[in-house]
């Protein structure tokens, strides 16, 4: 890396990846600089940011939130409040990287800035890819601008690609954890609470990757994503359950070589990794202890369990609006879970009966895109509240 | 890779490593041409590598059976007997990758000639860089040459290590299976037999590497060849028992990441990407099967069980002619054990016994090389008559 600082942008600074981004940019001061963040309306966070990072730019995407902040505030740092300023602090001149670590939909038009921009996007955001797959790779190529993914799997599978010829790979393997409900019946997963639902065995994340991670949603956004950040075919994007998640994904390559990476689960490594690459830097990250490893279990999904795993690859299958709609549903499914207005299992239900109600549009553009995602929602709030 | 094959001498045709190399060249006769190869005195097997491969050249060490042979023999192959043959066919032109499966010190001359000769060498003989590490990787690098393991341990390291920075790495985990006395307890040990010794428990190889695989010498020997594979300390090269052998070895980086490589146990993987790299080709090479991976275990070796592995870092930590004066003695114990000389356990107690008696020679050339091992045979085996 050069000498000069890694000027970055982080969308999303009080989310779980947010709060490990700040700690790699203040275990490396030398390396990372906090050009710009935004939060939604947690401004006792935003306070402390300002405070240890004095980024230039700030954006509060709540309008509340914001207007309320910018009057009483008198630091050096600007403050844009509204999500139109998202976009903004991701494709300033002076930004290197945009870490993009909002959840859900609402990060889509800022990584499509960035990368039409040519900044290095480091992508933890799942639901850009999910939802508009073919649009971004086109816009990241098109702009030879670089996606490096974020989320531990992808970033397993991009680590193990380096060095390696293309179409040489025969197959991936995303493992998964399988979640806290791995082990109950199909009649148990009929009683669980919120907070089972919430309790992951291995990673401490935001509530809506908790859920989706209870129902295989979350590998099932997955898959999708590696289809479009590595090229493949379904055939080729297998899921394996893992219940230690140390092994973070593999890769098989024609050969019959299979490399795995590995590491303790901390979100620190797989984006201090996105930030650095093709470097690695050493960190205070936690090592693996390997006289403690003893054993590394694995076992097939249960898809009955977890129909959630095949919506996901019939919406790869059919593509066009059919991932977005299946992303949307299931964000108000999943919503309305933690707001106790459905059981855990209907959050599959809901989301398979608007798939199945959608008229699929088969090469969409980013308005078709948005156009489904709102489809979506109604229809999925409404069939809630029925 | 160019159209046109790559020219093979295969050092060793009739071992273990030998035959999966033949076939190896066998499935992808588009790719790779037997221009020669070498065998000690098995002559059936060398009628039928004739006729299947059609070799330019052929050298037959043992020279009873290299004259006899060459008398009865109309072909068209070269016929040269007597070990000097191994120089030769490493080092001519038209060779590309020399193929260095010679078990023991009898490798070491080919594998320098053939260095020097810039051909790539596929390294299976891990005598060589064990006695004579700091003279091969100096005559590889004044004559940029490439060695390319072919042991699983630094075949899955040295494929864990591309597409990664300098100096990246934190330190390397050598698996081990813990060869077929893993579970016995010291008591048990002393009264293993031959057949159990011989038994090993995933991977089918010559005897002098499976007594070694008993012993652990053939882990200890692993690590010295990876100090100078890889450029390492002795502390960041480190072993771990892993029965399933399908972890082949592991790469810690600085920032905390792990890469492994897997496999099923099948030496054609390693040796064919030794043969390719950087390329991967698509073969018949047997695959993993995800779904009955169930488990892979993981342990500390116990080092009162297995002396050998402390012989191994103490003659790496002595240097000089330290490491070749263990390989040859106990290359002279393994031998009596298996002719039912001496003990299992007293393997390592000759070995030993012999490095404490050695003067070291801190910086030897091949000469002192060659001379150390001399005595250390003598001396070991003088020991055993008493």
């Amino acid at each position: 890396m050069s000498s000069n600082k890694v000027n970055i942008t982080l969308l999303g600074a009080t989310g779980s990846i947010g709060k490990n981004t700040l700690e790699i940019i203040s275990n490396h001061p030398d390396k990372f600089n906090l050009f710009a963040c935004s939060v939604h309306n947690n401004i006792d966070e935003l306070h402390s940011i300002i405070n240890n990072f004095s980024p230039e730019f700030v954006v509060i995407t709540n309008t509340d939130a914001g207007n309320k902040f910018k009057k009483s505030y008198s630091g050096n740092s600007k403050i844009i409040v509204g999500k139109e300023g998202l976009v903004e602090i991701a494709s300033m001149n002076k930004v290197d990287t945009v870490v993009a670590a909002i959840v859900g939909f609402a990060g889509l038009e800022s990584v499509i800035a960035a990368l039409k921009s040519k900044k290095r996007v480091a992508l933890a955001n799942k639901e850009t890819l999910v939802v508009a797959g073919h649009l971004i790779t086109e816009i990241a190529n098109n702009n030879n601008s670089k996606i490096i993914p974020v989320d531990s799997e992808h970033s397993a599978i991009f680590q193990c690609l380096q060095g390696e010829p293309e179409n040489s790979i025969s197959k991936i393997i995303l493992t998964a954890s399988g979640g806290p409900f791995r082990n109950l019946s199909l009649n148990e997963l009929l009683n669980v609470t919120i907070d089972q639902a919430l309790n992951h065995p291995n990673w401490k994340m935001g509530k809506k990757v908790s859920i989706d991670s209870a129902t295989m949603m979350n590998k099932g956004l997955e898959v999708i994503e590696a289809r479009w950040l590595f090229g493949l075919p379904k055939e080729k994007i297998k899921v394996l359950i893992h219940p230690q998640s140390i092994i973070h994904s593999m890769v098989e390559f024609v050969d019959g070589s299979v490399k795995a990476q590995m590491g303790i689960p901390d979100m620190k490594i797989p984006i201090q990794y996105a930030l650095t690459f093709p470097e690695r830097i050493i960190s205070s990250n936690s090592k693996m202890n390997f006289s403690e490893l003893k054993e590394l279990t694995f076992m097939e999904v249960d898809k009955n369990k977890f129909p959630m795993l095949n919506l996901a690859y019939f919406a790869l299958e059919q593509g066009g609006t059919m991932p977005a709609i299946m992303n949307a549903a299931n964000e108000v499914a999943v919503n309305s879970f933690l707001n106790g207005l459905v059981h855990f299992t209907k959050i599959s239900d809901i989301t398979s009966q608007i798939m199945l109600k959608h008229k699929l549009v088969q090469f969409p553009s980013i308005d078709d895109i948005f156009e489904a995602d709102r489809w979506s929602r109604d229809a999925a709030e409404n069939l809630i509240k029925k």
